[in-house]
C-alpha cells in the first residue's frame, strides 16, 4: 500500500456526503498531496556490508531501491502519516531484506550482531505505535535492516486432531484464512488491519480482533512459537498449557521485535461457520449498553462479536441518528447507543447462543433492530482506514487510540481520555466504542476528529499525550491491543513498576546483547 | 496435617476391602510407622540472625520448635513422605517465621539479603514436586528461613462489578471459598489438593483444578498479583488483558518462590452455582472417549468438570467393573472407561449446556450411566491422598505423576508413560485418567501402585526417571498442574530450550540478585 495512505487505491472512498456537516464538523479543506516523489534518505550502510547481506541471501532479496525502502518506513499511525506527507521520511531503512525462512532470519541475525546493524522486523507495515521505528544511533548502531517478512508465507503444517495451524510469520490475514480454508478450517482473528497485517504481527503485538467475544485475543489462540534471537533459536509449546514454571510464550508474545524475530506461530483453528448471524441492539446509553455486556460476559454468554458504539459514534457511524431511534426516539431519552451482536457457527449452535443472549439482553432493556446494523457494520469492519484518508484530505485531524480496565474502572476512564481529548483539541469530536469485552473488563476505543490546522501534527501530539495521561491516571493499561512501540513506551513503566521495566532489560539483555532488535521499541 | 502423612487425621481411612486384591495387587504388609518422633536436625542460623528476626515481626511470629520445622519440611509428594517416614528430615528449615503482611514479607527478605539465608514461601505444604527442598548450600548461603504464609488469610478486596477478589496468599481452598461464600461468589478452583494448599501456591504454580473444563486453570483466573522481591514490589494487573508488551503476570505465575513471594492474588469469582449435577458416562474404550471429550472441546461444548478413566482405573475406581457394564458388558468390547461430566450455574445455563453435551456424547457413542458415578466421584473427589497413607502403611507403593500434550500426540504419550512406568516397577498397576481438556490437547494423570519392597523410594525414583523421560521423548510437558519444583527440573530444559533456561535465569538475577528465593527449585 502506498506510504502515505491506507490499503489499496482502487478501494479508497471519498469523503461520504454528511458526515463532515453532520455534527458541525466543517473545517477547511487543506491541500494535503500524497509525496511518493520525494526522495529517501541515502542508505548509511556501507555498500560492502550490503554485498555481504547479498551474500547471505542473494541479490533479489536485498534491496535498497528508493521505493522499496519508503513503503518500509514507519507504519500506519496518523503521525507517520503526516510526516510522509509532510516529506519527512527520515526513519527509511537503510536496507530491505527479504528472508526465505527461520535459517536465512538466523543468518540475518548473526550478520546484523557482526556489523552493528539494528534489525527491524517488517510484516504488513500496519504497525500504528511507532512500532517500526528503531533508533540505531541511540543503539550505537550502524544503520537499520528492515526485515521484510513477505517471503514467509507459508502453511508449515495443519494438525486436524489438535485443530492446530502452524503459519509462517509474513502470511497476512486475508491469506491465512484462505489457506485453512480450503480444509474447510479457519482462525478467526479479524482486527481492522485484517487485510494487511499479518501472523507474525498479531503474534508480536498481541493483536485483538472484531471477534474476540467468540474466538478470542490472538495470544489465546497460540499454542506454540518458534522465535530467532541472536543467541540462538527458542521453541515454547508442546502443549496446551502446562505447569512448567512461567509460562515462556507470553514473554515473547508482545515481545515487538525486540526479543527475537517470531518465524513460525501455531494457533488454534476452527471449524469454517456454517452460519453468520449479525444484529443490532440499541441502548438508550453507552453505560446501559455496557453493563449489559459485562452482564453476558460473567454469565459466560459472549456471542462471537459484541461491540457497542456511544451515543457520538453511534450517531456518526449511521449518519442518521434517527435510525435507532434517534433523538426524542421511542423512549424520549436521547439518541441511543448501537450495539453489534453477531453469531457465527453450526446452526445449532448459534440458535441456542442467540436464544439465551435475547433473553439476556432483553430482560437487561436492550432494544432489537434486526439485522440491518449488523450487516452495515460487517459491510465496512475494515474500512476505517480508508475513510481516515479522505478526512486527512479534507484538512481533518483523524486518529484513534484504545485503552482496558477492570468494569468498576470503566466509566471513570471514559471520561478521563474523553475530557482530556476534547480539553486538549477544542473544537474536536470525541467517539468511543467498547470493542473486547472480558468477564473482568473491557477496552475502550476512541476516534477523535478535530480541525487539522496549519501543522496536524503539532496539534496531535500533546493530545495525545494528555490521553496517555489520562489513562495512566485512570489505572487503566495503556494499550489493549495496538501494542506499545516507541509511542506508548513512556508511559510503560507507571503500568508495570520499575521491577517489570527491569525484567523486560533483563530478557532483552539475554537474548539480544548487542541491542540489534528493533531498538528503542517496546523496552523502557 | 501430620509431617508423614495427608490431612486430618480424625478423615483417615484404612484400605477399603477389595482394592489391594481387585486385580492382583496383594503386596507384604510393611511396618512402616510414623516417625513423628525423630528429631529434626539443630538450626543452623546463629542466635543473633534468629534475634534479629524476632525484632522484625515479633517473638510469636518467629518459631525454632522442633515439631514446627518438622511440619515445614518437604511436602507431600511420596518421596517426601517416604523420606519422613524413613526418619530423614534434613531438608528442615532452620527458623520458621510467620509474617503478616506484604510489608514483614519486604522485612524478611532484607534481613534474608543482608545475612544471605534463603527464603522458602511455605503455604499449605502440598507441593510435589520439590518445591520446598531448598539448597541453601549450592547457593552459598547460611541456611532457610520457611516463610509461612499462614497468617496472611485476608480477603483484602471484592470488587462486585468487575467480578474480582483480592486474596492474601495464605488462605487454603475452602477459606477462600467460604469468604466469598458470604457474597453468593466463589471462585471453584478444585485441586485434589483443594483442602490444604492456598492461593499463593495456587498462583505460585499454575494450579489446575477439577472443574477447570468450566472455570479454567488457575492462572487465566488471576487477573493481578502483587509480588515482594528483593530488588522491589511488583504490582502486575491493571486490566483483564492488553498489549502493553510481554505479559508479565505470566512470569510471576508458575514461579514457584523463585522469583519473589506473592503477597496478593486478585481473581476472577463466580455467582455460586444454583444447580450442580454430575453424572458418569461409559465408553468401550480409552481412546473413544478421550475423542469424545476432544470433540466437545473443539465445539466449545464443555461441562463444568469432564474426566474419563482409562479401563485399569475404571476398573479400580469402582471396585466392581460390573458398575458401568463390565467385562462382556452390553456390547461385549471390555470393561469400558468412565467419564464423569458435571454441570453447575444457573438452571438455565446446565440444562442448556447439559442438553447440547448430552446429544454430542450420545452421537459420539457414549452411553449414560446416571447420577451414581458422578456422585460417588464428588463424594470422594478429595480422598486419594488418604487412600494413598492407607496403601503406604501396607506396604503398597503409590504415587502419582502427570502430564500434557496436544491430541495428536495424546495415544503416543499414554503409551510411552505407562510402558515406561510398568518396565521400571515389575507387577506394578498403572492407572490413567484425562483430568483436563482444552480445544487443542489433554492432560493425563497418571496412578502408579506397585509392591514396595525393602526400599519404595530406592524403587521408586528409577520408576519416575523413566516416566519423565518418556514424556520428554514424546514431546509432551514434564507438568500439567504439579510444577517443576526440584524433581522435574532436571527435564525442564528439554521443554524450554536452553534460551528459555537462559530467560529464566536472567530474569531470576534481575529480581533476586543474591540467590535468596527458593534456590535450586525451578531454575535449570
Amino acid at each position: 500500500m502506498p506510504a502515505t495512505r491506507w490499503g489499496d487505491p482502487a478501494h479508497a472512498t471519498g469523503l461520504p456526503d454528511g458526515v463532515r456537516d453532520l455534527v458541525g464538523l466543517v473545517f477547511p479543506i487543506k491541500d494535503t498531496p500524497a509525496r511518493e516523489d520525494v526522495a529517501v534518505p541515502a542508505s548509511r550502510l556501507a555498500d560492502e556490508l550490503v554485498a555481504g547481506l547479498r551474500e547471505l541471501l542473494g541479490e533479489d532479496n536485498v534491496v535498497t531501491d528508493d521505493g522499496v525502502r519508503r513503503l518500509r518506513t514507519r507504519g500506519k499511525s496518523t503521525p507517520d502519516l503526516l510526516r510522509q506527507r509532510a516529506g519527512d521520511l527520515g526513519d527509511a531503512p537503510d536496507v530491505v531484506v527479504r528472508p526465505g525462512g527461520h535459517d536465512d532470519v538466523v543468518a540475518v541475525l548473526a550478520w546484523a550482531q557482526e556489523n552493528r546493524v539494528a534489525v527491524v522486523p517488517f510484516g504488513g507495515g500496519t504497525a500504528v505505535t511507532g512500532g517500526l521505528v528503531a533508533d540505531p544511533d541511540a543503539a550505537g548502531l550502524v544503520g537499520v535492516v528492515s526485515l521484510d517478512l513477505g517471503r514467509m508465507r507459508g502453511l508449515l503444517a495443519l494438525d486436524a486432531v489438535s485443530s492446530t495451524a502452524t503459519f509462517e510469520p509474513g502470511l497476512r490475514g486475508p491469506e491465512a484464512e484462505a489457506l485453512l480454508a480450503q480444509h474447510g478450517l479457519m482462525l478467526g482473528h479479524f482486527p481492522q488491519s485484517f487485510e494487511y497485517a499479518t501472523i507474525g504481527g498479531f503474534a508480536a503485538t498481541r493483536s485483538s480482533g472484531q471477534s474476540s467475544a467468540g474466538y478470542g485475543r490472538f495470544d489465546a489462540m497460540v499454542v506454540a512459537l518458534r522465535v530467532a534471537t541472536p543467541v540462538g533459536e527458542v521453541r515454547l509449546g508442546v502443549s496446551p498449557a502446562n505447569a512448567s514454571g512461567p509460562d515462556l510464550r507470553e514473554l515473547f508474545l508482545g515481545s515487538e521485535g525486540a526479543f527475537g524475530v517470531i518465524t513460525e506461530v501455531t494457533v488454534r483453528v476452527r471449524p469454517l461457520p456454517e452460519v453468520k448471524e449479525y444484529e443490532g441492539w440499541r441502548w438508550r446509553s453507552f453505560a446501559e449498553g455496557a453493563d449489559a455486556m459485562r452482564q453476558l460476559a460473567q454469565a459466560d454468554l459472549l456471542p462471537t462479536v459484541l461491540r457497542l458504539s456511544d451515543e457520538n459514534e453511534t450517531a456518526i457511524n449511521l449518519a442518521d441518528p434517527e435510525a435507532i431511534g434517534g433523538e426524542g426516539g421511542a423512549d424520549g431519552e436521547g439518541p441511543g447507543c448501537l450495539m453489534v451482536v453477531g453469531y457465527e457457527g453450526t446452526p445449532a449452535a448459534v440458535a441456542a447462543k442467540k436464544a439465551a443472549v435475547t433473553a439476556a439482553l432483553t430482560a437487561l432493556g436492550g432494544a432489537p433492530q434486526g439485522s440491518g446494523p449488523g450487516a452495515a457494520w460487517a459491510h465496512g469492519r475494515f474500512d476505517a482506514p480508508y475513510l481516515r484518508d479522505s478526512l486527512l484530505d479534507n484538512g481533518v485531524l483523524v486518529e484513534t487510540l484504545e485503552t482496558v480496565a477492570f468494569w468498576s474502572n470503566r466509566e471513570n476512564l471514559y471520561t478521563r481520555v474523553k475530557t482530556a481529548l476534547e480539553q486538549a483539541l477544542p473544537g474536536a469530536m470525541v467517539l468511543c466504542h467498547v470493542s473486547h469485552v472480558y468477564a473482568t473488563g473491557c477496552s475502550l476505543y476512541f476516534t477523535v476528529a478535530a480541525p487539522g490546522g496549519e501543522d496536524p501534527l503539532a496539534a496531535w501530539l500533546p493530545a495525545k499525550a494528555a490521553a496517555c495521561e489520562a489513562i495512566v491516571a485512570a489505572g487503566a493499561s495503556i494499550t489493549h491491543h495496538h501494542a506499545v512501540g516507541t509511542d506508548h513506551k513512556p508511559y510503560l513503566t507507571a503500568e508495570i513498576g520499575e521491577v517489570g521495566a527491569e525484567v523486560l532489560r533483563a530478557v532483552k539483555k539475554a537474548v539480544d546483547p548487542t541491542g540489534i532488535l528493533n531498538p528503542g521499541v517496546l523496552i523502557p
